[in-house]
């Protein structure tokens, strides 16, 4: 086990312990596949991949395509390191997500129709979209929370077009979209302009701070960082400097495939500390991220499962709400020029970014 | 409204924000009874009592036992507040815990069995214990994150009999329980000889240190602590202190009913600061805790909802999960003779404290 763990270490610059590594062993046992495990492993995608490779070089494993088959070998190491498979027992109804779609299946019909020629998610903007289930679920969780029902809502960042769905559902009072990308910007329009929806859009930079007619005007604020502390501070900052005062909430996701939980507790140390806000609710796997055309083009493939497209969607984030208390500060400073995509544990290089690292 | 926050404000000593005392609202209206709209307040009991009384002060609602009605005129002023329902949309299935107990059905039923006869909650240790399935569920979600099956658990007190399905399930390698209440201690004593459980138990307080033969032993732990600052603090640090290092993971609750967001931010601050834990997973209402015997002669009772004991288990609280890391430190020391159990969102006093506050 050591050799196994020091190997992973070294070639992930990671400093994963026995637990984890375990933990990701019991995941591969319990999915039998490499990519129908990722979403339990709770570690990024290199450590996982790399534990896959570690089993694979001692002959404890066999692979045939993305499946992780254990060897006499194997199975006789399972038994000594006491490693038994997770038991996944994650709720059919719900997907997991504690909230059912019940009332939203017509929002959810209507809203697969609008987006089905949607922009495709590319690698400058570090995209890749949730499902239409997902999106419409974030309907479904603003509205249990009274985040939406009457409120003014922000949207940082929206390849995902939640601003369609919220738009689309009645809810909401106000829905006004910041994006970088002006394929979305147009798509977002257009689909408004011919349902009437009403949503407003800024076609902005978020390195660039907000436009202050916008300061401090919304009930709630949607986003989903690029998986750096660098962005997170940036985004949620901006979403805190569009938010009214105390009691209104933010929303966004942080995932395990991209950020270590070394990085997940900077992570929670930033959002109570300098940020100062409260974490009120989060919700493991709730986001669940459609595979994107140029996935296999950006990741390593020196083991199988990594040459074969998976069959299902693998890439989840856990989504996370928080509450801006009296104290919290606003920030809205220009970060022009910051490199706010890339670090250590980024899934994928952003198109300027690649060749430097 | 200002009139009516500045009433919360001043009976409750809190710092309720107009989004926070509407959200409250939102849940009335959409639970249309006090104790069935608690799960969704998200804030102490007492702000949400109070808010009621607010609102019936000013001619807004009527009760009918614990219904609220909201008046012709109240309803004219939700109007012009844009106070909309809450859109509950609880997965029936798992109850909003995203964890199916379907693999887990036989383990209930053997639980429930077991623990007919069990002591019931006493207000001297602060408590209350929680529903059967609940108790399950937890088995369930330990064994979702790997962290039971051939692992050895440590669970800081247990008035929720979690040694007992823990044990039952097979699962784990070994079962020690850490608790003040010699009832509790032999209860879990019996059950464990009769059904040849194995379970350990150790009858402490723990506001003295560990013994030195169980520090640095387990690969979980699972604690229900008294929410105070102080009392967390040491029970999660008494928790880390049992752990075998990095990778091994704590589990316990928070209430909103016992604990505005100001402390939740503390937690969270003193869990990821000083304790120097990563929080993984908080799963909302995750704990249901059946309603106590004491409950309505330690409440105030100025208002007809409070008068009638609740028809349904209306206390919840949220289950974290946390992880050590590689440079989370230990604490070990005593803590004789400090208070643990009460602070100013306390709901109920235990027999100790309750003349002084």
């Amino acid at each position: 086990m050591e050799e196994l763990i020091a190997q992973i270490r070294e070639a992930t610059g990671t400093n994963v312990g026995i637990d984890e590594a375990k933990r990701i062993i019991a995941s591969f046992l319990a999915a039998g596949d490499f990519w129908a495990a990722l979403p339990y492993v709770d570690q990024p995608f290199n450590v996982a991949a790399e534990t896959a490779k570690a089993l694979f070089d001692r002959g404890l494993v066999e692979f045939k395509n993305s499946e992780i088959l254990f060897t006499e070998k194997g199975k006789k190491w399972l038994d000594e390191q006491r490693i038994q498979p997770l038991i996944i027992s994650t709720c059919n109804n719900c997907g997991g997500r504690g909230i059912s779609l019940q009332s939203f299946s017509g929002l959810l019909k209507r809203f697969k129709e609008l987006v089905k020629d949607r922009p495709e998610a590319i690698v400058e903007y570090d995209q890749g979209y949730v499902t239409p289930e997902t999106t419409v679920s974030r309907v479904a969780f603003l509205a249990q929370k009274g985040d939406i029902q009457g409120k003014d809502l922000l949207i940082l960042g929206d390849d995902d077009l939640l601003s369609i769905a919220a738009a689309l559902s009645g809810l909401p009072n106000r829905v006004v979209v910041v994006e970088i990308d002006e394929r979305i910007v147009n798509f977002i329009n257009n689909v408004s302009k011919r349902e009437n929806l009403g949503i407003e859009t800024i076609n902005l930079d978020l390195r660039n701070p907000l436009p202050e007619n916008i300061l401090r005007s919304f009930d709630t604020f949607w986003t989903d960082p690029p998986e750096t502390v660098e962005a997170l501070e940036l985004f949620i900052g901006r979403g805190i400097a569009g938010l009214k005062g105390p009691g209104c909430a933010g929303y966004f996701g942080i995932t395990y495939a991209e950020s270590d939980k070394f990085k997940w507790r900077d992570f929670q140390k930033l959002i109570t500390g300098k940020l100062g806000a409260v974490i009120t609710d989060m919700i493991t796997n709730f986001n669940e991220y459609v595979n994107w055309d140029y996935l296999l083009e950006t990741i390593r493939n020196d083991i199988e499962p990594l040459t074969v497209y998976p069959s299902l969607n693998w890439y989840r984030s856990t989504q996370f709400r928080i509450e801006v208390l009296k104290d919290t500060p606003v920030y809205n400073e220009p970060a022009t020029g910051k490199e706010i995509y890339v670090d250590k544990d980024a899934l994928v290089f952003t198109g300027m970014d690649r060749e430097e690292k």
